[in-house]
């Protein structure tokens, strides 16, 4: 059966106390969009919309970076939920199949419930994701018949003994296409809020003689994000369940709770990681690397062998081959570093190519910048590049070439060449200590004017 | 009515196994004493007593930090805590109103406690505050009838009946000051440890026929420091309140428990911070800002739309203007960075004025101190400091100026002019390789010389 | 009574998803391995046996690491730990005495713990560690007869009420050698995994008539690590206790949790500790040092008095006088300063020593290594290193030298010398402003040109 995600995702977020659109509130590096989104792939959707309202361009822009061919409906007025997905009926008015509503601010449910929801579809028309409360209060209550499900009653509404239901309604279902907009046709927004709610067409199906059923889910998976508060509550949950999820692939980490990782970092086996490090987006680790303390990567890659900091920072394009060595506040941006090469201390490289055993001296900068167009610089294999280096690009420095240190580099250097540019020293005798003096006795003078 | 403060502050705090006076160990960056002497501030009140004993030199000192006008009355034997408020009334005897006695070692009273103090102290003639006690332990015990406080019961004094009372002495009371300091001098030391206790007040204030009462606040308010380990402990309960209170306001960090604020804080809403960040005193930060992770302020000014780190390093006196950008491992001091001026890698700043939208190369450095003085650089707009430029101050650059990479610039530069001090490049084509070859035979040789 | 410890260590440990041998996982920067060696040594034993299995080679060099003087038994194949045991019968075959059986994954058993048995065994022959589980589940439970061992028991073999005993057997045993040895050599394969169990010793021993006995721990200290997630666990339960440790002998931490200790760090009384701090192995700090935020060290020895960080680095070899300060940004290896002398900024000092009250300026860099060799830089007292000098070793500098900003020190400098190596600068009026002009005017070319 094919399959089209509707994620709504048009809330302001008010409690957010933020001016940008609640879904695009970040949790793992990612906005909670995105982690939607990635729970609803699961299924390989034919189809996403998503429904956008307050901030819509910047929702858009969030959701087709995840998905460069996701449409997007707009919800003008907030209306309520079931008023939310009709927005979607016209970009799937040409679509078959079953349609699977998310929610944008909702990003931890996880595919294999969603799997769960699809093969109970299976046997049923409509299909709500339930879940089960440690405390209910005033969440909808699923009223079930054996595997049916009868009615969601939203609380207020709700017996003595339907408020002692635990099953709570997530607002996730599946439904046909054409059945779901019927349904959602025919819901009323007679209610205090004059609102359209989705879960009402439960009642209007069942009225129908349709097949309801619910599956169940923890309700960790459910929960939804209202507040900063309960965003950094969300981000804490991210983390643990990413930590212990590369400790049983078996990496190492002295403190897991010091490690922070995003939606899409990737690690390999045996790979050791100290405390404190930070992975932002787009970072992949092959096994057997090292990552120590006080480092932190974005759009990095780190290969087998490799040891990162303490106190690296790799930012986007960062292509590290087997063995490299980027060490004590050490920079990489968008640089290629060869087999074996090393970059040890206080370095600076950026836009760069450095070939295999090659080893930056400390204090050495990539001048790939002139203040309006970024240059590239490249470095063979086996070169050894003095301490303090600056390598003004672009250049090109040839196989087991030799720069000496403090030297600017400005043309290119062939290979096997030494290249130098430096002054050469002259020693005064006596001056130092002449020079002291004479500060010694300035500041006595001016202490003794003072007082 | 007028208010006094004394807050005392004698005590060595035998069991904090330090040299240093217990009331002076921080926390949030600040000493307990500031802690204490903030909450009362609330009260606006028209002198500050602290009264000091062990290392009276040094709380001295941070007293008159935080309030330069605050009086210090010396309790030079350590007699128990009717005796420590006596002393201050000396300092007191010109003074007509109310004197409130607060501790330099309990930290956590909040405004609104002191505030409910102060208003119930309008219908009695002395209130004092007590705290729930979850486990009441040894604490003196507060016995009530109805809204009267009858007296103060130790433990030790205490009938089965009264050691089920709950509410205890928290040792933080106000009353006039005459009515006080007479009762006070009544107050005797017959007992085992041969000390003048202030609780004993209360009983001296009924048998007068005086107005007791008391008010009720948070046991965690009360909270008093005793060793180090309760130390940590009062820090994390400051931390964890300082980071939910920031979150309420609109602050995103995305992992609360790595980012330490100090007592004076200030962050503006729609701030972002990343994880791993230390806030030392005296920062302030503008809405929409964003502090990356591993970065540590300190008496700094953040405006908005600024980009601080990851791993900068802003100490005290550095001004950052709106969407300056100060990056990895880069160092402001004392220094005014103007609009959009960028120093994104391996610099050092001090005593600098940076002009708008100025490029600061990596690795500049301002080599601000001969040794005796320090000295100023003033680079202006538009300017474009070239990587690894050293800035000998006294020096000044004018708008549009561009240094060649690797200059050392002692000589101030005009605006629009080149600056550039290096010498040219020779390049020796082979010397590398030879140089290797050669190295690589001594290391053979010795290799050899060692079997 | 001589001790003999026999250490097994033989185990893969499959489910630590990694090549590493399971006793050579890290806890507190060291080798689970020297956890419990640690522990042993403080009954002074005469022996040590290490029993290694899988990969033998490297827990041998660990274990001589630790002790040169340790013996290695070889367990090819893995029968069970009686016959584990077995395997040091060859390396103890001379020796007379009582022979302690620890396990190298088992790192948290204390000397006081060691010691109680080794007192017990006086009037016993034969002395099992036991412990009160909490929730004893699937552990051998230990069978007491008042003061007396009678034998311990499988789970899957126990009886209802032998289930109900919570005192279980930790494995560790102490027993004279010609006993223990004997008592193994009995021990029979007779069950469903085919392997020879230790446990089995003690009621052969009861049937020769032996006295057994049992000394309790705390479960905490028989923590076993099987997984990486219990290995994590083991990490954070070894911080917390080295923190309580440091915070009860006068360590001030702002957030305990936030540092970081090895097995072997060693902190001093009045030492401030900022947040984040990675202390790895072979770190001492004397009294009344501070540690900044975000500062990382290992094999470092730190002065009173002295200064260390924020983000300083000391690796290896780094030895700081009293009163040194060493700050943001600074790599310290196998290097020396003396007292009062200051590196504070963005510097790299390897291989060097470093005269008293000597001022390192920023961007300083020792250039040690020639591709092949590493080499040494030594500076006296009282100079003044001008920001961004590069140290060519090796090279000497006398006392009260001074180097020029900037400058490439190739040659020795005598005290009292200036030294300098710069070219000098040239201003050139108005060709910032061209350059500025040509590179707009060439990007607005590009940009038409896109259109």
């Amino acid at each position: 059966m094919s399959i089209a995600l509707v994620i709504l995702a048009a809330g302001k977020g008010t409690r957010m106390q933020s001016d940008l659109p609640k879904v695009l509130h970040k949790i793992g590096g990612a906005p909670m969009l995105h982690h939607a989104m990635q729970a609803g792939i699961g299924l390989e959707p034919e189809r996403i919309v998503v429904v956008a309202g307050h901030g819509a361009d910047a929702v858009c822009a969030a959701a087709q970076d995840f998905d460069a061919d996701c449409a997007i409906a707009l919800q003008t007025e907030q209306k309520g939920t079931a008023h939310a997905v009709a927005q979607a009926e016209g970009a799937l008015a040409d679509f078959d199949g079953d349609v699977l509503v998310l929610y944008g601010d909702t990003p931890f449910i996880s595919r294999d419930t969603l799997e769960a929801m699809a093969v109970a579809r299976k046997d049923h028309d409509i299909v709500v994701l339930g879940f089960e409360a440690a405390d209910p209060g005033r969440y909808g209550r699923l009223v079930m018949q054996g595997d049916t499900l009868d009615r969601i009653v939203e609380f207020k509404d709700a017996t003595d003994k339907e408020r002692a239901i635990t099953l709570c309604n997530s607002g996730v279902l599946i439904a046909d296409r054409a059945t779901l907009f019927g349904l959602i046709a025919r819901v009323g927004n007679d209610n205090a809020a004059g609102e359209y709610y989705l879960p009402d067409v439960v009642a209007l199906a069942r009225a129908d003689g349709l097949k309801a059923t619910a599956v169940a889910c923890d309700e960790a998976e459910t929960l939804g994000v209202n507040s900063r508060a309960e965003l950094a509550a969300a981000e804490a949950a991210f983390q643990a369940r990413a930590r212990a999820t590369l400790i049983e692939d078996g990496v190492t980490m002295q403190a897991p709770e010091t490690v922070f990782l995003s939606l899409d970092t990737a690690i390999g086996r045996d790979t050791e990681i100290e405390p404190n490090v930070v992975f932002g987006p787009g970072v992949t680790v092959e096994s057997g690397a090292r990552i120590r303390a006080f480092s932190h990567l974005e759009g990095a890659h780190v290969s087998r062998g490799a040891v990162v900091g303490p106190y690296a920072r790799l930012r986007p394009g960062a292509e590290l081959a087997e063995d490299v060595h980027v060490g004590n506040f050490v920079e990489v941006k968008n640089s290629y570093l060869a087999e074996g090469a090393k970059a040890n201390h206080l370095t600076y490289l950026g836009d760069a190519d450095i070939g295999a055993a090659t080893n930056i001296g400390a204090g050495t900068i990539t001048c790939n910048y002139d203040g309006v167009f970024k240059h590239r610089t490249t470095i063979g294999a086996r070169a050894f590049i003095g301490s303090n280096t600056m390598l003004v690009a672009p250049v090109t420095l040839g196989d087991e070439t030799l720069t000496a240190s403090g030297s600017v580099i400005t043309k290119d250097v062939p290979d096997g060449a030494l290249a130098l540019a430096r002054a050469r020293q002259e020693t005064k005798p006596g001056h130092a200590r002449k020079l002291f003096d004479l500060l010694k006795l300035k500041k006595k003078k001016l202490m003794e004017a003072k007082k």
